[in-house]
């Protein structure tokens, strides 16, 4: 990236690395080691390795939630630590199920692990998280538990969603966009929200931040499908051309069929035929003649505008207010 | 199964079904198709089959738990419905890690829908059970949560030691309890007791009814380990000598190893070597000949000795305690 972390992701790192260190301290020493590894934190034999991936987006998210509703960023670390350990509860079985062998230029924990461990890490993470909410006290650590719940429940209806469409065509924008808020909308709005749930926040503050990271989250896919088709390997992590292979319905490419033409139709065949570099190659150029590329860096910018216009459905301190958009300009502004 | 399910059994079917079905309306219509698919309510495509597998234990000793606490079997529902949730997202799970092919007489889910949808499924499982006692009014909603959270994280606890116990020889009686206890003891103790926690019991009738699940579990699992090796195929669904070809640390098999002798040297050798049928053969004489089938059916009486003594640590009305003893005698009289 050639943009600066921002400093409140800084901070979250800080204050979530040892709270989520504590935390997998309760794993079976097998998966916490699995856990360590694909966070980046050790080797496969569990050595440390200096700091590497991890953005902390959604703990710092969290911990600003917890600020936005008054309280100090210390009352949101466990929602900082749960919504970590749900995102890396659902990237290490999205490893296993989308059959990815790289990950933050590191090979996946599953290919390294083994796939029945790297799944059973998964499930503890999960497990986990609830528990982390449902020891605060009540009722907000039952409330969120619940907003954690459904959230959680949503990211695996879109990613059963994504599955599908990549056994069919005609998958339209409206499709594919409740596809990605559920993905990845419902987590980042959980996380941007999380903190204010625990401290006790207004209904109209929560929802204004579920509101603003609901949003962020449709930018943020945006910009990872153009990562997916156009991002260069070194920056990504990820093989180039990746999402096209797997032929998934991302924005790009839903924008492409949809433009209709020779193009599109196409387009549509050589989705649906093999995965040859050449093929990829040509369908990479189909998409960018579309127009379907600025279509789709436009819509990441719709999306951020309108995260930020969430932000004034509530009373949130000027501070935090001008944090949460520098992550929103942080997570637009990825180099491709 | 020779002898007849208890009529708990029967009860808990005819109203934890219509719950469970409208719980499973809430999730992707392919996720639910695979859930309805493993539970034996339909076939690959969905189409209704006849009521097969299940023995719906867990949502039995659930509603028998509410009442236990002096409530209606009604008020113990989310309770039935969470724990067969997890049960079966750990069934999903499971069959993906240990490649099994079959189950209940048929093809495992993985095997019809691929191992990411099926893993996809067990996750949806998982995360709805949680929302099913979220959804419940605090405090009891979060105390019955946190417990089945509790349950979930030690029955994934308990499959790591499981799956590390096959890669390593030396495994004590001790260990392999513990790992049992975890793996099978614990959610069965927590279906036992969680429609108490979600009535309001007292600590103590949840401590007794909790107590008899966990013995009840480890009965449960010395006669599956049993089955695991002189089990029927046609009986159990599941291929002969199953656990010894995956060199799973059963009861039979650690206490095989534990008598010593030139038997439990040449067991230990087979054991860590091929898994053709001669070998598998020659380990299963090796495990009668050390007496191992004996004690091992003595440890699941001791266990549901153990299980119903629980009972007796609090006030348990006459009636659940007999409906609660018939379950432990069906479980532990499985025919081989």
């Amino acid at each position: 990236m050639t943009n600066r972390l921002p400093a409140a992701l800084d901070r979250a790192r800080a204050l979530t690395v040892p709270a989520m260190e504590a935390a997998l301290g309760r794993l079976h020493p097998d998966l916490r080691r699995i856990a360590a590894y694909h966070l980046g934190w050790t080797d496969p034999d569990g050595r440390p390795v200096a700091a590497g991936g991890g953005k902390w987006l959604r703990s710092g998210l969290a911990l600003l939630s917890a600020e936005a509703a008054g309280a100090g960023p210390d009352d949101g670390l466990p929602a900082a630590v749960a919504v970590e350990l749900v995102h890396n509860f659902s990237l290490l079985h999205d490893d296993v199920m989308d059959g990815d062998t790289e990950r933050r230029h590191r090979p996946t924990a599953w290919t390294v692990f083994g796939a029945g461990p790297a799944i059973l890490a998964g499930d503890a993470l999960l497990a986990l998280a609830q528990a982390l909410l449902l020891e605060c006290p009540a009722p907000h650590g039952q409330r969120a538990a619940l907003h954690l719940g459904a959230a959680t429940g949503r990211l695996i209806e879109g990613q059963a969603a994504d599955l599908s469409f990549e056994r069919r065509g005609g998958v339209s924008l409206d499709e594919c966009l409740a596809m990605a808020g559920d993905k990845t909308g419902a987590l980042l709005a959980c996380a941007a929200s999380l903190g204010a749930v625990l401290a006790g926040a207004p209904a109209a503050t929560v929802d204004a931040l579920a509101g603003y990271g609901l949003r962020l989250g449709l930018a943020f896919q945006a910009v990872d499908d153009l990562l997916g088709v156009w991002g260069r390997p070194e920056v990504t992590g990820k093989p180039a051309g990746n999402d096209l292979r797997q032929r998934k319905k991302t924005v790009p490419v839903v924008l492409a069929l949809a433009a209709g033409g020779p193009g599109a139709a196409q387009l549509a065949e050589l989705l649906a035929g093999g995965d040859d570099e050449e093929r990829v190659a040509l369908a990479v150029k189909l998409i960018e003649d579309s127009g379907a590329r600025e279509a789709t860096a436009a819509e990441a910018d719709r999306h951020t505008e309108l995260a930020l216009a969430s932000l004034d459905q509530a009373r949130i301190p000027a501070g935090i207010r001008e944090e949460l958009a520098a992550i929103a300009r942080f997570v637009t502004e990825r180099e491709l």
